[in-house]
């Protein structure tokens, strides 16, 4: 496989939890991330405001050199990925359908529930991915979850206390109820033993980050390039992050969701 | 006093109970709200960020006609005073000055407690402005608060549980700790009666909104331009909104924080 250059957009830090999933992956590659820090969060804002900010991020990451971008944001993947695909020369993989492959292939009651940000849910592109896939959805917004685990509250009882009002409710059926928790956002994966306490322990739960970092390793191995650059694929993966606010910030939230230090964060102004 | 326009400056909704307490005290006026939700929240960001988007705010309302500028945001006047003041051409209140005053004027022990968004608190402006007129101070950043009240959990057991992990410390030594609380936040007033019953019920709460609408009713009072407009003066507040992300999001949200519907909501797109 030739080294490839990855892009990885997201609106903040969570994205990381996917070029975490990448890395781990495909170490044979070179990283570009783009957190768009001064204009998070997208989830509570419009389609148009959300295409455009991502769009802009996008061309970014293509004049920087990415071969391949991945929208590591559920909400920017729910909302605007036809107007990335529409605007990028490049292939593009939002983390939307590889997270409902992975929650249709795991249902055994064709019954999932899936959790995100409002805009994440407001779009129903999860519930549009998996019915095109036969399966039933509930869907459930949880605005607190990104904060709290912003706040560093990822074992606190008001997070517990937090995620039984959100989903009590729908697993209160156990017998009927869904099978899968799929994790709309790439936050989530930070309180993901708090939400295996909260939810039955049949529940079987998927990661959109997990899921897509898989469907991009595999697509890649798919098509290999023919010439082989054994040499140069032993090297580590390489990363480089951009932010839009204080890399200060960005480097101090972003170490929790990439589970080591980031080393190469510059800031950008996208005016 | 000749009808004057105000324009009133917030990074979203919260600077409307700002604006609710300007209108209740000067109705006679025209105002002009400017509610940056496409690039909320400010709490989160750098001082360089905030100030660039809070000296884009001042020139459109500025143009707009705005004759005085109130920014009803605790982040924006922490962090962005000086450089809003240097842009502007006309006069400019924030709401720490008017905050702090209102608490040096309560307490009697000289101890006073401020909170607010991380990026308020950082920037000890309401320390600076307390110090300055001899009072103690304790901050502390409650950066769950706005979300819990967007959620419109205003009295839920959570944001009950959520305020006692912030405020149980600060006033554990109920005899020597602060005998004022100050609302350094917008959104506070909401959850002030939940907040009331969670402070000692010695302690009084000062909420600068309140504050400042009072010091700028207090100031055009002081100076009241010499023709009488008698007849113009008798109309009643006239109000225009703008936004940077959704219409529909500020008039469903804003409601919550203005006790009424908002008609005459416009988007502007800041690019």
């Amino acid at each position: 496989m030739r080294r490839v250059t990855i892009g990885v957009f997201d609106s903040g830090v969570g994205g990381l939890t996917v070029l975490r999933e990448l890395v781990a992956r495909i170490p044979d590659a070179d990283y570009l991330y783009f957190g768009d820090t001064a204009r998070l969060p997208y989830g509570s804002k419009s389609r148009e405001t959300i295409a455009k900010y991502a769009v802009s991020a996008t061309k970014f990451l293509e004049e920087r050199g990415a071969e391949l971008l991945v929208i590591a944001c559920n909400t920017a993947s729910a909302l605007a990925l036809d107007a990335i695909t529409d605007a990028a020369n490049i292939g593009v993989v939002g983390v939307v359908e590889p997270g409902a492959e992975s929650a249709a292939a795991a249902t055994r009651r064709n019954k999932v529930l899936v959790i995100g940000t409002e805009a994440t849910i407001k779009s129903h592109a999860y519930q549009h991915a998996l019915e095109k896939r036969g399966v039933q959805v509930c869907e459930k917004a949880c605005p607190l979850f990104v904060p709290l685990i912003e706040e560093g509250w990822l074992e606190h009882p008001v997070t517990q206390q937090v995620a039984h009002v959100y989903l009590d409710d729908v697993f209160q059926d156990f017998e009927s109820g869904p099978d899968v928790l799929v994790l709309g956002c790439t936050h989530y994966p930070l309180i993901k033993p708090l939400l295996r306490s909260v939810a039955p322990w049949r529940v079987e739960i998927v990661d959109s980050a997990e899921a897509t970092a898989r469907c991009v390793a595999e697509g890649l191995r798919i098509a290999p390039p023919k010439t082989s650059e054994g040499a140069e694929r032993r090297k580590p993966a390489r990363m480089k992050f951009f932010a839009t606010d204080s890399v200060e910030k960005f480097r101090s939230l972003g170490e929790r969701f990439m589970g080591h230090a980031l080393e190469d964060v510059q800031h950008v102004d996208m005016g």
